[in-house]
């Protein structure tokens, strides 16, 4: 089977007998062509089947219908369902995402936005890399106009809108389950970048201690990777301190399934003798036994809501009246590792 | 701190005293200027660190350093660990990626690939969307002469380079272990959707089985979606049939969770009862009690060999000689859900 050539503009002229230079000021909406050629133009383009090259339509107006998304990783349930989110509110809006990942290294978020940039999207929204503290390749996005959303990993250090969720009420919410399950030395694995999202979660953790007139003991709290490795680390820390904690909430899932399987190693039994609750709602947490509390952070709004501002701030031609900040709540999942109490 | 104005071949022209035509096609490696000039033009442009833009080079030259992946999903560890693996060969060589996602629509592929052509990558890799079974979307792709990759879900339909693991062996040797351990009622799940990875895994299982003079029957494959509800709706399906099942190979390990959920629920002891073996080692099979058997596909491996596909293309102006079709080992890993003779 045979593929068609091209169709450009040239073929639209030829169908209906006027200039190309007609055509294309009739498809960019020119004020010097009359509404009855625009429409004559835009029907053939239409009955012959004519796609504009979205990169040379863009080198002249700007306009690529291409969004560039970049997250520290894919490999999280969370940063996928975000970008699923964006994807699903944008496609319906005729716009594409494309998708790179930071691995968390400042270096590789900044050649991936000048990347962006000479591919020349119309949209970046970004979630921060664990060791970004420095924001000046953003300026280059910001000069240009160019729409820039943050969301989850942010800072507030650039006027740029972003959303993010609620972090210190969710965090509270889970210490505060975990009291009322009548758990009273509760440890805290938090990560050892000190970037927000985890300074909130902490606050939120002392805040509920505080509430219920519980004293903060800082040796309950132990900093890691956050990883797999990073929890069973921290667990073995807690258990070889002899700090007789009976519960552990995590910043991470993954921190957590490490602090389960340490637990389990030494027969210590979940959730009676030490409730575990995480954070993310991975989806392995629904697979371990117990399956495991957690906080759902609602990925799929953060990524509709994170779209829904850029096309705002399109429809305002790129310019934000002013920093919006949207805050999503997010909803604790209790399972059976935090359920001592029927 | 302001950021510096952009940098163009206007500034090093001033530099060294000469037009910018003269920088341009110095650095186009242009015929007519002398060896003496782009040395000095190079060495200018490196010192006032002069980044040309990528698109603009890229529609004079074919060359933007970009290569676009398209995978079903990015929310899969093995489709994220290949993009992992892609990555890390072409950063190396100065490469970028974009990733996108086709999530199995056949109409979103295609305009993937438009969308991909109108970016002018350098290249295209492609895991195949489960219902797309027309290609013509890639004829513009080869037309152009830009390396083309498949990697895991492939077509033999058109002469593309492409990567698979060995599915036919890793499903005759897991079926293998579980004849090794006694089991011989052995079901298979499998996808309804008839591509070639499932029917490779399901002449595997029934080759394994007539190695062993055990008759193939095929009451015992189940068809399903092969996410968590297809694998408890095959797992009810099998027990309400009554065929007496005493193990289940999983294409999927999705699916084999579901089982080992409705297993649970009726008080079924894995391994002892009934052993279970799924398929692509996602990190969840660790968790689970107990730890699923499963067959490591060796993403990372499978992302390296296609990006060094493309490597050896681009070397070769991107016609490839012939199709080249690598296939890699995979690794059967024995976990407790199938290990019931120690």
């Amino acid at each position: 089977m045979k593929k068609k050539e091209k169709i450009t503009i040239h073929d639209i002229a030829m169908e209906i007998g006027v200039t190309a230079s007609t055509v294309s000021r009739a498809l960019n909406n020119h004020p010097r062509i009359s509404p009855a050629t625009k429409k004559m133009v835009l029907e053939a383009a239409k009955a012959i089947n004519y796609k504009p090259n979205r990169i040379a339509a863009a080198l002249r107006h700007g306009k690529s219908k291409l969004i560039g998304i970049i997250v520290p990783t894919i490999n999280r349930n969370f940063f996928s369902s975000i970008v699923r989110g964006i994807e699903e509110y944008a496609n319906a809006r005729d716009y594409k995402v494309m998708i790179s990942q930071s691995y968390d290294d400042y270096r590789k978020e900044v050649e991936t936005i000048d990347a962006l940039l000479d591919a020349r999207v119309d949209g970046i929204m970004v979630s921060l890399g664990k060791n970004t503290h420095s924001y000046a390749h953003f300026d280059a996005v910001l000069q240009k106009g160019i729409p820039l959303v943050f969301f989850d990993r942010t800072t507030d250090e650039l006027t740029v809108n972003q959303v993010v969720i609620d972090d210190f009420a969710s965090a509270y919410q889970a210490t505060h389950h975990l009291l009322d399950q009548g758990y009273r030395h509760i440890a805290h694995f938090t990560s050892h970048m000190k970037i927000k999202i985890y300074l909130e979660r902490l606050r939120g953790y002392s805040q509920a201690l505080r509430d219920y007139g519980i004293p903060f003991d800082e040796r309950l709290v132990v900093e890691s990777n956050m990883q797999l490795d990073g929890g069973q680390e921290s667990t073995r820390f807690l258990l070889e301190q002899g700090l007789g904690f009976d519960a552990i909430f995590s910043a991470s899932d993954y921190a957590i399934v490490g602090a389960l399987q340490e637990l389990k190693k030494i027969q210590v039994k979940i959730p009676q003798e030490v409730g575990l609750i995480g954070f993310s709602n991975e989806p392995f947490t629904e697979f371990t036994e117990p399956a495991l509390s957690t906080v759902d952070q609602k990925a799929i709004a953060m990524g509709q809501t994170s779209a829904a501002l850029f096309f705002e701030m399109i429809a305002d031609d790129g310019k934000p009246k002013a920093m919006v900040k949207k805050t999503l709540d997010a909803n604790l999942i209790i399972r059976s590792s935090s359920s001592r109490i029927s």
